[in-house]
Parts: structure tokens; C-alpha cells; sequence
């Protein structure tokens, strides 16, 4: 587990599979709105991408994302995974960018690492049972906040690490170990512990308390978005599409 | 809490109390050195400046410390805690270099913490108790391992952390609670779980794994020892020398 960007990991990136977390919000928004059938996301470094791309895609694709934890300014969608409905997203492609999870997603890659998932807490399980099936060494990449740690990417490494744990014979280094005991110590009480988290008090003073609630639901989702360098779209449509014939 | 050297931590390290954690093992070596009555100890970066300092000492000092955890060439003692007894080190001044916690020690005095502190797990309650004294904002920085997350240092922060909150009013940030996390779950178990750490494993090859169990002793000393920028001396001492009269 990379428990901040910048932190040096117990292994490299490079040809490894790796979980890129952001759970307050974007692994966690990504998820629902693949979930609610988005097409594709394009995660993009800043909001001038945004905007290029979409010009560039014939201005069909929505725009959402946030700075400072807010909308982005003529943008048609911020950053709650509450935001990324059906009648929203459906069949859609969006260009997306935030503070840390997009850097992260784009960090994973230039470093070389595939395939790169995304994990969340309410997908924590199903991201674990990939990782597993898959049999092969894998780093969980946590966004952090502003470079500096946040407890609830670390919480739900763990939670993927003790997933992983549980589901195959799984060799936990320091790092995992540090994640899954964090997880295991904040999940009885999940919602409180990541509101009174830096990160959680900030979406608090935001008013968007209830994005806590809901990217507290561990386990909850069964979907998995894989970023293949371009465009995030669900792992298993990326894995059938690769496959010949 | 600094995870390990390199990460952005919470709060600035200038002008804060700071606690150095590097269990396995200087911080551990140098609380055992004091409690068996050393004079100080120099810490220092590269084996040559022991060299030339215990020359500009008048060659009454001792060498101490490791390189890929074994005695330095020429050295008088190696960087085990059961080298330093009352009877080989009582009234002495040492010369000191390891890999990780000399460096952490002297980037802590660079970085402007004062008062700088060595915590460990033996001597954790007992600087708890001087952290909540004195009342401020305190920041524990773990050594690590070759610049990596040593699991055992974030076991002692937490439980720094843990004494620090069963004392006082205190506010952990999240990377104290992560690893007050971390030594709960660490503690029923405590030197099974460090051995299998990576840098547990290092030592158990190298021979040195009684090492870990001394290591261990959560609360066993009253010992802090606290390091000025030049030496390292008992804390109580350094503060009656600095009220004046």
C-alpha cells in the first residue's frame, strides 16, 4: 500500500496491478457513475483538459468534477457520487478532473502500472476478488489529500487488503498491515471516524456530509472501473474487449 | 505522526515538539545506553565523522552503531540494545551512526523541532507523559527503513499516541489515529508481528532477533533521552541545565 503519493512503496508500480483509492470522492464517484452507466469517464489533470476535450469530443460529453471541493465553474456535474444518476450519466462520456484522485489514476499509469482499478470502500470486496482471481502482486495506491495522508483511503486499502486476505492465501506487507488494522479499528464506527477525519471535516463545512454517509457503504457496489490510461470504463468490459475474437 | 521520512505530515516540524521513533533500533540503543549511565551520545551521519570526532574527543569515547544492521568495522559496540550495559558504556561519551535514526535525529534539528525526543517502545509511556506536560502541539516522526514505513515505528507512535490520549485532552490527527490503530491491533501479538515486519526479518537473519523481543517492552523505562543538535542526554537533565541559577 502506497498510503500517500510521494511515499515510497515496499514495491515498485511499474507492471504491477494497482488499486488507485480516493474514497472522499473520486474512486468512489467514478464507481457510481459507472454504476449508473456512464459510457466512459476521462480523467484529466486540469480543468483547461476538460474543457479541450470536450470541444474535441463535439461537446457531447459532460463535464464534471471539483476544486476545492466544489463544482468547477460552468462544469455540469461536481464531484458527489449522489450527482452521477441514471438520468444524468447514462450512456454518457465524461471529462473529469479533481484535486488528488485523477492525479493519482494519471501517476499510476505513467508509472507503468496494469491494470490499474479503482477502489472505494463500497466497492472494497468486489475490488478484492479481482485482485485475487488475478494472483499476482499488487499495489493500492491511496490519493491522500493535498500529498498528506487521508485516513479514509487508508481505511478502505485496508478494507481491500482484508478482502484479499480472506479470499486467497495473500502475503500483507508493513504497509497493508498499517491499512488493515486502521480498517478493522475504524469500521464499527465508520461514518464518525471519517467525519472527524481532516478530509471529512472539510466536505462537512462544505454541507456534503451526506457524500460520507454514502462513500462509507462498504462493500455496497459490485462494479469496478479499470483506467486504461485514457478513459475509465468497467474492468470487466475492458478485460472482454481484450479478449481476441 | 510522520509515517516515515519524506511524507508531508500535518503540521510543520519548525518550532514543534517532536518525538523520533526508530525501534529496531537506535532510538531503542540509545534510551538503553542512557539508562546504563552514558554521558551522551553524539549522533552522526557517516561512520567517518564518528571517526574524526572520537579522535577530536581525545579518543576517550566509544564507537557505536550499524551498517546493514551489523557492528561497524573498528567500532566498539554494534547497534544492539544488549551491547550497551552499565558495565561497557556507564560514564561514557559515544560516538554514534546507524542507517535510519542518526539521520532522522539530525533532519528532525535541521527541520527546527525543539525539543527533540527519542521514543521507542520501552520508553513510550514515559514520553507520552513528557508530551502532555508540556501541553503542545507535538509531532512523532518515524525513522523507517531505507526511507520506507518500518511497521514498528508506527507501532511505537501509536502507542505514544495511545498514552498521550489516556493522559490528556489530546487531538490525534489522522496519521496518529492510523497508528494507534496499528499498535492495538499490533499489541496482543506484538513480537510475532514485528518479526514477520520486513525489517523484523532482517534482523531474525541476521542473528538478532532477541533484539526484537527487548525491543518489545512496551513501557519497561522511565528513560527519554532528548537531543539538543549535538548530543543526546536524559531529558531531565538537559532541562535543569537550561533553568538558570
Amino acid at each position: 500500500v502506497i498510503l500517500a503519493p510521494g511515499i515510497p512503496a515496499e514495491t515498485e508500480l511499474g507492471g504491477r496491478a494497482c488499486v488507485v483509492v480516493d474514497v472522499l470522492r473520486a474512486t468512489t464517484t467514478l464507481t457510481a457513475a459507472l454504476e449508473a452507466g456512464a459510457k466512459a469517464i476521462y480523467p484529466l489533470a486540469e480543468p483547461d483538459d476538460a474543457w479541450r476535450l470536450q470541444a474535441q469530443l463535439g461537446g457531447e460529453a459532460l463535464l464534471g468534477g471539483e476544486r476545492g471541493g466544489l463544482r468547477i465553474g460552468g462544469f455540469d456535474l461536481g464531484n458527489s457520487p449522489r450527482e452521477y444518476t441514471r438520468a444524468v450519466v447514462s450512456g454518457k462520456l465524461l471529462c473529469y478532473t479533481t484535486s488528488n484522485g485523477t492525479a493519482a489514476l494519471l501517476a499510476a499509469h505513467r508509472a507503468g502500472a496494469a491494470p490499474i482499478y479503482l477502489g472505494a470502500l463500497r466497492n472494497a470486496t468486489a475490488v478484492a476478488r479481482r485482485l485475487v482471481r488475478e494472483g499476482r502482486s499488487a499495489v493500492i495506491y491511496c490519493s491522500g489529500s493535498g500529498g498528506r495522508i487521508a485516513l479514509e483511503d487508508v481505511v478502505a486499502a485496508g478494507a481491500i487488503a482484508g478482502a484479499c486476505q480472506g479470499a486467497g492465501d495473500v502475503v500483507l506487507h508493513d504497509t497493508a498491515a498499517i491499512a488493515l488494522a486502521t480498517f478493522r479499528w475504524a469500521l464499527p464506527d465508520l461514518v464518525e471516524i471519517l467525519s472527524r477525519a481532516r478530509h471529512g471535516e472539510d466536505l462537512i463545512a462544505l454541507g456534503l456530509a451526506e457524500d460520507i454517509a454514502y462513500s462509507a457503504q462498504v462493500g455496497a457496489s459490485r462494479m469496478v472501473g479499470q483506467f486504461d490510461g485514457v478513459m475509465v470504463r468497467p474492468a470487466g468490459h475492458i478485460l472482454r474487449r481484450e479478449v481476441p475474437g
